[in-house]
Parts: C-alpha cells; sequence; structure tokens
C-alpha cells in the first residue's frame, strides 16, 4: 500500500497506521502521528528507550548504535530501536508498554509553605466611553484616562506590541477591557474581565518542569514536565556548550529547539486550563547558568574554556516575544541573578524555595540532578556557600541499563531478601525498568546483601551474580516476569555509573563542610531538592554513601524546590528582592580546584561501613 | 549582444551599458546599475519625472500612463517613461539631463537657534582588567564595576541584544571599551574611545529628511534627504491609509518599506562620516500622525475613518532594532507626541525649533508641504492652537507639468516683464522645469502681468497666452532654450493645482485667527518653516495670496524646521520636557467640520486685490 516514496506503518498493539517516508526514522513517523515513543536521547541513539520489535516487512539495517545498546538475541528477536530505524517497505510494528510514555509520575513539594503573592502584574478592568468628532482621544490616551479615572493609575506607557492590539481589542469589545499594568507599563489588554496568569520553569539539563499560575492567588493552574530538546546535541552541559562554540549556527539552533518546547508547553498549559495566551503577563525562567545562557542565546564560548566566565550574572527581565512565547504582547520573562555569576538561577531558586537563607540551622541544602547544586547555611554566618558537582544523569535514569524515567511500571522501591527480591514499581505495573529511588536502592541493597563489596564489585563467586554482556550482572526481573519481556539486569557497569554520580555529591559535600569549618556533627538538617530527590529512599541513600556520615541530620525531602522558588519569585515582589540578595550573598567555591578534590571524590565512591542510621 | 532573455541597454550621454531582463522596466535596471532617474512617484507611471529617449532598439508600446503624460509628438519622438518601459532588445537610450538626479538643493535653517547639548545618552571609556580562575565575575558585573569605579555610575543594566555582543567586544578589544549609558541601560559597547551619535529625522509625506548628529557637541556630521518610498501607495496620508486598511498585507509593506529606506539613509550617513553603527545610539523621528502609525505598524483603520482616532499620540521609545536600524545593539527611537492625537510630531517639533512656545509675540507659525500644518502663538495665552491643511504637493513639485525637485537646471525664480520672463535657475543650468520657490514666483507673476485674473483663468486673448493640450498656457521656455529641448509651460491645470494648495492654507490661517479671536493686524510675526518655505519669495507668496493679508507681520524663513525639532530632542532632554509640554498646551482645531471651512477655501483660492506690501 506505498505510494513509492512512502510506506504505511501499522503500529501494534495500539493499532494505529502511520506513514513514513523513507528518509524519517520510525520514531520520527510515530511522533508526527501522535504516538510519544519514551525517549531521553531525543531520538539520537543514545539511550534505548524507544525500542520497538518488527513483526513484517523490511527496514534498514541495525546501526551501530543498535548494535551497541541490543544483544544479539535481541536484534534476531526484531528488536530495533524506532529512532535508528528506517522503513523499506510497509510495516507491522509492536510497541512495548515500556517505549510509551504514560504519565510521568508528577512532582510533589508538599513539605514547602506558601507565600503572600504579591505580584509585578496587577489586573485593572475597565470600561470606556467611545470616540466622537468631539472627543477623539488617541486610544491609549483614553485607556490611560479610564485607568486614571477608576483605578488611580497614572503615568502609564505601552510599547508597540501592545499598542498594534489596542485599537481592535477596545473596538471589538464593546470598550469594555482589562488592561494588564507592571509597575508604570501596561503590558497587554484583554477582553472583558480577566485574571493576571504567570508561566514558572524550572528549565533543567535533562528535563524542563513548568506551572501555570494564577498571580493574584498564587494557585496552580496546571503543571506538565517534558525532556530539554537540547539532549540530542549533548547529555551535558559542557558538551552543548562544545557544541555551541564550535558550530555557527549552534547557538540559535539550540536556542530556538528550547525555545519551541517551552512555548509549545505554555500552549499545552493555556488548553488545559482554557485560558487566553493573552492573560499570561509575566515568566520566571530559571535553570543553571548555561541553560539560561543557551535559551538566551547569548554568548557561551567564554564560559566553556578557562577561566569560564558568564556573559552576565544579574537578573535580566526579557521580552516573552523575543522567546517566543505565546503571552500578553508586553510580558516580560525573569531570569534571576546567578551565585557569583556560575551556580545558576535554578539555585538560587532552590535555596529561596526552602528558605535557607532564613533559617537558624545548619542546614545542607542539595538539588539533585544532572549537575547537583549544594549549598551550606549556618547560623552564625552572614552568607551561604554552594558549589556544583559533576553528578550525570544516573539518578534520572540515563546512563542505566534499564535506567527509565518514573513512569508505570518504573521499579521504584527494592529489597532484596536472601532468596529473593521483592519490588514496588509505580502504578504497580509490571517491571519495565529502574527509575532513581529504585536506582539508589538496588545500589543499597545489592551492597548490603554482599553481591558487590565496598568498591562496588560483584562477587563473582556469589550463584546469584550472572556473566552477561557487560561483565558481571544481577538480574532483578527475569524476562519472564517483567513487562518488557527482557530480565531487568543491574551490571557492573551500572554500578560504576551510580558510583560516579554518588562520588560527585558526597566529595562536593565534604568539601564544602571544609570549607565552611562545619564538623559532621554540627549538622542539623539537610534538604534535599530535585524531583528524582522527593522519592529517594533516605535510607537507602545514605546506606550507599550518597552523603557523608551526618550523625545529627534531619532530612527533608522537598521535591522540585527550583520550579517552587521561581513560582514565588513570579507571584511576588519580595521574593525576587530575597533572590537578588542570596545571589549576592552566596558565595562559590570550585571543587574541581580544590587541592583534594579528587582524592575525595575517589573516596565517595566507595561505599560506607555500614553505620546505624538515625532514621 | 544579448543572451536570449537579458538585453544590454546603452544609456547615453552617461556612457553607460547595464543589462535588462524583459521584465524589468529600464527605471528598475538603471536603478540596479546605479543610476539614479529622477521619480517623485517612485516607479509607478505616475510623475513623469524620468523621461528618456530611445534612440535606437525594440522597447514595449507605450501605456495607459504614457500616453496620458506625454504629447504624441513627444511618444513620436521616441520620449518614453523608463518606469512603463521595458526592452525587447539591446538598446540605445538618452538620458535627458533633467531626468538624472543630481545633487538636491539641501536645506539650511541658519535663522534657528542653537541649543545647549544635554544628550540621555553618554559615554563612558573604561579599561578593564581581564578575569582570571580567581577572579570569575561575569563579564557585565566586571563592566559595570568599572564603570562604577571610574565613572561612578550604579545599577546598570543591559538587554540580551548588548549581551549578545558584549563578551566578543571585550576580549577582540584588550578589555578597553566604551559603554554607551541611557539613564542606567547600557544600550551598547565599542572598541577603544568612541563618541556617541544621534540619528535625526523628518518622515514627510512626500520626502525624508535626515541629520546624523554628535550627540555630545551637538555638531550635525551629515544630512541627507530621499522620497518617502510609500508614494508607490499613494501620494496623499488618507490614500496610503486606505491601502492600509484594504490590504491585509499594506501595514506591514509599507512599514517595511519606509523602514528599509530609513535604515539605507543612515547607512549612506554612517559611511559618508566613517564612523561605526554601533555609535549611533538614539535616534528621533517625527512625522504626522499617519506617517508615525505607518512606520511602526500600528493600527490605522480608526484612523483612517470618522472619527478619526489615532492609537496612540503620547510619545515612544522604541527599541532601534524592531524597526530594523543599523544603530548601537540597545539604541532607541524617540517618536516625540502628537498634538492632542492628531497633528503629528513633526509639528510639535516644529514648534519647539521655533520657540514658538517660548515666545512673547503673537506669531503663525506654517509649515508647508503635501499637508500644512499651522499654529497660532498668542502672548495672553497659555496654550498653543493648530490645524492641518490638506494643501497637497504642488508646492514640492508634483501635479505641476514641469514641477520638479529643487536640484540643478530648476526654475526658482521668475519674473514676467513687458516682453520677455527673466528666470533664474538652480546652479544656473538650462532650465528643465520649475520647483517650488519657481511656482509661487509663475503664479504672482502671472496675475501681476495680467495674463491670469484674480479667478486663475488665463486670458485666452492676451497674445502671450497659447492654447496646448490642457487648454490655455503660458510658455516660460522655449524647448530651444531649455535643457530637456521640451518647451517648458505653464498650463491652465497647473494654475488651479496651484490655487488649491494656496486656497487651502490661506482658509487654515483665516479659520485660526478667527478661533483665537485674532485680528489680522494683531500678527506680528510670521514663521515660515518647510523645505520649501526657506526658497519662497516671500513678496510672491504674499502677491499672489497664499497668506490673508497680514499688515504688521514680519515674515521669517526657518527652512525644515521639523528636523531641527528632531535634532534638538534628539541632543536635548530639555527639548524632550518641552516637546511634551507642547502637545499637552496645544489645542487642534478640526479645519473641515469649521462651519466656514468651505466658503474660505473657495475665497482663498483667489488672487487678492493688489497691495502695497510691507516688505
Amino acid at each position: 500500500m506505498s505510494d513509492g516514496r512512502s510506506f504505511q506503518v501499522q503500529f501494534q498493539p495500539i493499532g494505529k497506521r502511520v506513514t513514513a517516508s523513507p528518509d524519517e526514522s520510525l520514531f520520527e513517523a510515530a511522533r508526527e502521528s501522535g504516538i510519544d515513543l519514551a525517549s531521553a536521547c531525543g531520538g539520537e541513539g543514545n539511550c534505548g528507550q524507544c525500542r520497538i520489535v518488527l513483526l513484517s516487512g523490511n527496514t534498514s539495517p541495525p546501526n551501530l548504535d543498535e548494535e551497541f545498546i541490543l544483544t544479539e538475541l535481541e536484534l534476531q528477536q526484531g528488536e530495533r530501536l524506532a529512532c535508528c530505524t528506517f522503513a523499506r517497505s510497509d510495516l507491522t510494528i509492536h510497541v512495548p508498554r515500556e517505549s510509551l510514555i504514560t504519565g510521568q509520575r508528577l512532582q510533589i513539594a508538599s513539605d514547602l509553605r506558601e507565600i503572600e503573592p504579591d505580584p509585578l502584574v496587577r489586573a485593572y478592568p475597565v470600561t470606556l466611553i467611545p470616540p466622537t468628532l468631539e472627543d477623539i482621544r488617541p486610544d491609549l490616551t483614553r485607556l490611560m484616562d479610564g485607568l486614571a479615572e477608576v483605578h488611580g493609575l497614572t503615568e502609564l506607557f505601552a510599547g508597540t506590541a501592545v499598542l498594534r492590539t489596542l485599537s481592535t481589542t477596545l473596538r471589538q469589545n464593546n470598550w469594555q477591557v482589562t488592561a494588564f499594568v507592571r509597575e508604570r507599563e501596561i503590558v497587554g489588554v484583554v477582553a472583558g474581565e480577566k485574571r493576571p496568569l504567570g508561566f514558572a520553569v524550572d528549565l533543567g539539563t535533562t528535563k524542563i518542569a513548568a506551572y501555570l499560575v494564577d498571580l493574584e492567588t498564587g494557585n496552580d493552574l496546571a503543571s506538565a514536565g517534558v525532556p530539554n530538546p537540547q539532549i540530542g546535541y549533548g547529555e551535558d552541559v559542557i558538551s552543548r556548550l562544545n557544541h555551541v562554540s564550535r558550530n555557527p549556527e549552534g547557538g540559535r539552533v539550540l536556542a530556538s529547539k528550547v525555545r519551541e518546547t517551552l512555548n509549545d508547553l505554555l500552549i499545552d498549559l493555556i488548553y488545559e486550563t482554557g485560558v487566553m495566551p493573552e492573560q499570561v503577563v509575566e515568566a520566571c525562567i530559571v535553570g543553571n547558568t548555561a541553560m539560561t545562557h543557551l535559551l538566551l542565546q547569548l554568548p557561551v564560548r567564554q564560559l566553556a574554556t578557562a577561566p569560564y566566565v558568564a556573559a552576565v550574572g544579574t537578573s535580566l527581565a526579557v521580552p516573552a516575544s523575543e522567546l517566543g512565547l505565546t503571552m500578553a504582547p508586553g510580558a516580560a520573562v525573569y531570569i534571576p541573578p546567578c551565585i557569583g555569576g556560575f551556580v545558576g538561577a535554578d539555585h538560587v531558586a532552590m535555596i529561596l524555595a526552602c528558605d535557607l537563607d532564613q533559617g537558624n540551622k545548619t542546614s545542607l541544602g542539595v538539588d539533585i540532578g544532572t549537575n547537583t547544586e549544594i549549598a551550606i547555611r549556618k547560623p552564625g554566618m552572614s552568607f551561604l556557600t554552594s558549589a556544583s558537582c559533576a553528578s550525570g544523569p544516573a539518578f534520572e535514569g540515563a546512563h542505566i541499563s534499564d535506567g527509565m524515567r518514573a513512569a508505570s511500571g518504573a521499579i521504584e522501591k527494592v529489597r532484596i531478601t536472601a532468596a529473593d527480591v521483592e519490588l514496588t514499581t509505580i502504578d504497580d505495573a509490571l517491571a519495565v525498568g529502574l527509575c532513581g529511588s529504585g536506582i539508589v536502592d538496588v545500589a543499597a541493597e545489592l551492597y548490603r546483601a554482599g553481591l558487590i563489596n565496598y568498591r562496588g564489585r560483584f562477587d563473582k563467586a556469589n550463584g546469584r551474580v550472572g556473566n552477561g554482556r557487560f561483565g558481571a550482572e544481577f538480574c532483578l526481573v527475569p524476562a519472564n516476569k517483567s513487562g518488557s519481556n527482557r530480565d531487568i539486569l543491574i551490571t557492573q557497569k551500572d554500578v560504576n555509573e551510580i558510583q560516579l554520580a554518588k562520588g560527585a555529591i558526597h566529595a562536593g559535600l565534604q568539601i564544602l563542610l571544609e570549607a565552611t569549618d562545619t564538623p559532621a556533627e554540627e549538622v542539623e538538617e539537610v534538604i534535599i531538592a530535585g524531583a528524582f530527590g522527593s522519592f529517594l529512599n533516605v535510607k537507602s541513600a545514605i546506606a550507599m554513601g550518597l552523603f557523608p556520615e551526618l550523625p545529627n541530620a534531619q532530612y527533608r525531602q522537598v521535591g522540585n524546590a527550583a520550579v517552587i522558588g521561581a513560582k514565588w519569585m513570579l507571584i511576588s515582589r519580595e521574593a525576587r528582592q530575597r533572590a537578588e540578595a542570596i545571589a549576592q550573598n552566596t558565595s562559590y567555591n570550585e571543587l574541581t580546584t580544590y587541592p583534594k578534590f579528587g582524592r575525595k571524590f575517589a573516596l565517595g565512591m566507595l561505599f560506607p561501613e555500614p553505620v546505624n542510621s538515625k532514621r
């Protein structure tokens, strides 16, 4: 049923038939038809999440990526990566359940307090008298006169983007409108009476989380999360910066990728809540310094090479139109300041939302992500100290053989008993992979059960330890019990990846304690932020040595505090002032130049002596 | 010598050979090759200025425009309009001198005073210490710290456009730069020590005049004038507004036409003076309300239909980048306020430059153009009163058979003696047409010599009055003495056009006097602004009844005061404040709704009884 230039592809068990041209991958063909296949790498052949099974028809042969990620047996059984496979005839394809994006478990942040809204932009409804030959005041003057009369607003002004819509909006709505005003600027005018809304975003290296918020009540109207589309240009910050430095068009391409994704996300939230795009009058976007530079298309060459200097570290208010966001014509995007120019606005947001700048305890704040930012607050100190650890994306499921996002079928809890493995999966579905909390559990349990030693080496003499493609491995779920019909394994390579991640965080925390002359016993509180952090089993994290021994610490899991901080800065002037103060008063420690960094990192990779945890 | 798809066209006597394709007019082909043929209509077949003579070869046949504008004899002799003619073979073309754009006589404004510069944007040279691993302050912070230390500037900020250039500029220039700062915003950073420049523009309906100015000294670096490219979409304001209202793309097209022309003009001035585009840090553009709306691509439907309401009448500061101007990345364009929302920023600029808001005389200000704006100032009144007359472009040479711009060969002075005609031409060249001052002279002289009566009718019984295509006519220069080898004529139709123009101005002045209870005797001063006004023979203007009888008035000719006002607002904060006050304190009189307008207009078209002028 091909027209010679494209083919019909039947996806099972979904029962959807799509058209694929020979030069688009099945991943792209599926996505264009609304079938969202899982992917952490954005279709670059790196993550192995978009597995499919070829049931009938001819395709391009497996490429090197597939040969690396898939076993020979899997390839023989027709397993392929959708992003690497191109149709050469009409096809029938089976899509395993774990390859389909189902609703990702959403982040809760129950532990963080609410704040009193005091937004920069407010809504002012007004009804105007239409012009006559005797009263030919310009439209803007008429609006300003009305706002002065009804609401006492004076000395207002408006930019050309607002003026382009004003005359039509007034006349189409019988001169009854709501004006949105930020300080003295009219940023939008909409029909009737409408509420002012805001868009709060945590622009992570790997994931983007966003809220649509009512600015006057502070209520969340909707929230959503998507992968950062720049992943295809490098999983970590440095490779993306290098890509941009090397490619003349790189800066433009990476900026437009993330801007389009942010706008898609915003439009989804707008549709979901049934509001008007012009009601969205303000945004706050936090992210690490590289992410905000890439978003704003600022120069990054000097950020990618020593001495690693940011173009800007102070806060910015950027027109939303410059970032291609579908908002009120005069809407602005607030990008909070960085800390010392390098630790990003996301860290400022986390410190803010956790009230780390205001506490009277000795507190550690840890925001676990592809980069893990840490901060320490001591009651006697007038400022905070922070650092950034290159922990990598292991705890987000990447670089782990059977790693996956925290979606249905992800193993989130693991207990290895003497004879068996006890698992909990999200939605109690058949297991298809391991998400972050499961990965930490597995490492802790393998160590507790003596299946790996303190260096993370599998005990090959142990009968439960198998021998696979990557050397020693442990089978968590055999193929006949899994949701993917494949063994779910944890390999020696996976354990090494977990050790690299935890080693970076462990070393960072130790150095920060030493740099601030803080004995471990003094730490009263550890605040664990980040999407992963909120589902983490803290006992396991301590048992596998993610944190140094902190005998007197209470652990608080606060979820994605960065996006909550972004929301605070969106709805409150005072929160913005606090953010500016945090950026001013937090000193940054560069870990890699710290003399003992290498040794601390190596020690941090080891598994600790079992201790009686306080919890 | 044709390749079958394009032809060689030899232009004589210039001796230039150009290539023309069959679907581009000879006007376009000439322009692309750097031969600038005269045109008031932008190549639309309306103005008849781009006459050429076909010496050899085949072309498209004459079209309706040419048959209307050229006589049968002219057509027989091979005369054509370049904008209506397409090559059908290789051609040899003669270009009469009057069809070539030579340097247009530039506007002087000697009568207006100089003001003390106090610009919004100032230049701050600074040398910074480069970053090291111990000092990784972001580039913007480093610059701001330097500006604080050397110049005491605090609380500065910068937009993303400046940040995009900052990191590279600093590193390429050894950290020695000049920052341009407006209020607290860094609008540009350039290499070494540089002066801040500005771009002052009078955006007329027919012509655009511009200056490049040193903001700190107020010195003019260069000036230039070009036709408004929107002429092709309507010679007057209303037809352009109607074009935009009717065509969905019209607003975008007209905006981009004029923006491109403004930028070309700016780039010419920049090249001429050898400065850097990034030194141009501020612009001020004045124009009538329709021109500024079209420039900013604001809605105009409500401006083109009763009750004729502007979208905006207050002043605006628009990013130069939004208008596509090649200036400093953060440069702004100041658009001054309108008067009562309808009389434009150009009139505000004229009132400002003539100090009409500060005088202690009873003064009339008259800015003669396609629309003629008039204002009256009385010592006892706290405010000014203004009006706008639709005088049309006759005094700019359009709609007059042998009308032309004030360029070489234009007749600028005429005296009709008993037996002869005495002429003065610009550059003393052979006469090729009449510019504005010559047109006024001719009308006055024809009337004085009794060749036309007080109604403007030619005395056909007079032997000096000929009979041509448009009825009665008077030959100023016979073909054998002209530079165009054609008779230079003034026809009955031309006299009628002159009467329409003067009637509108005459009526407007009379109504303004009545509306302000000002007896004609009270007027002490008439300030004549506008490019045309500066070369006008005031005696002739009075004799032909351009102004009502004002027995005690002194006349001052001040040239293009609008562009001088634009320059003042460019270089001085105080001038901007005065402009805001002028707009607030000037009341607008709509002439067409004035009960006696029709009668006054008709009376104004008549030629007055000869009086003994004071001058």
